[in-house]
């Protein structure tokens, strides 16, 4: 089947500091024509963060487009630096946001948040062997967190109650507990 | 510690029809303000549908976001009607999306795709006791799917090679792991 659109037009409609938004007119398969709106982002990385002791360390942060606090492990968006070097930016943010370093950082996998309307990608990291750095970056500004750590009943049970209810989480949450089938 | 922002001001910058746009000056705990680029969507659901012979049923779709095709367990926004009623949603998605009925649906957990720039809430089920339907509900327009089942051996290595490379589906994947640990 062909399932192919050819974009006849597209507009940028705003251009923002995390986010773009297009829009555009595509010619569908049958020769009928639709509209499609687009948040373009630059890509981000998170990190599943595990401590010897059998941890996962998350971040509590206040998220403007939901106007609540939210536990979520490490993550940010890339930089024009980091655009070819993810793993780069998973060090970064694993020492800007819980100030530590990962003595084992492994690439998991990597996926689009919500391909439906937004190319945004995010590779996915497991850091292990996890000491504290020598040199602390700098946080963004506004950047306001809270490190928190743990078991896995424990992120179970966030999860039944709805005080985890992010998705790159809730991915951790269960690749930690396959990890753990695993013996790993 | 003192994590609220409390918001200054909000506009709209874009009503489109799957998303719109708001920004936000926000006032952070330290008293300094700040801009927010908020997406606003109504919500979905995401359904993991296993056949009685142990396969995942995808759909391969064009999306415009990434100019590819992509494979993704059957998704789809919720409408005005669904709002409070997320299983009714995922059981029109199931009949529009793989012409199927399941006899048992059970909701697994929920969470916010980008929760970074985004309020989109993902209700997730799992689908079994499959069985075409009697009766077909119309797909959207411009709606081209190719309906795919595979086991989970054949997933992982579509996650390997980067043709499954959606989040909602690798959460499946690594949940359709867990369920064949647990003897599910």
């Amino acid at each position: 089947m062909n399932l192919k659109e050819e974009v006849v037009e597209k507009k940028q409609l705003y251009h923002g500091a995390i986010i773009d938004l297009e829009r555009q007119t595509v010619r569908l398969p049958n020769g009928e024509t639709a509209h499609r709106e687009i948040v373009r982002h630059s890509g981000a990385v998170g990190v599943i963060a595990i401590t010897d002791d059998e941890r996962l360390i998350l971040v509590k942060q206040w998220r403007a487009p939901i106007g609540q606090p939210t536990l979520e492990i490490p993550a940010g968006k890339l930089d024009d630096r980091d655009s070819t070097n993810t793993e780069h930016a998973a060090n970064r943010e694993l020492n800007e946001e819980i100030r530590l370093h990962a003595g084992h950082l492994e690439k998991i996998t990597g996926f689009y948040s919500s391909v439906g309307f937004s190319d945004e990608y995010m590779t996915l990291y497991l850091a292990t062997d996890l000491q504290p750095v020598a040199d602390e970056l700098p946080r963004d500004a506004g950047e306001n967190l809270e490190i928190v750590k743990y078991r896995l009943p424990e992120l179970k049970k966030l999860m039944a109650t709805g005080q985890i209810q992010d998705a790159k989480t809730v991915m951790a949450v269960w690749y930690f507990e396959l990890m753990q089938h695993q013996g790993r």
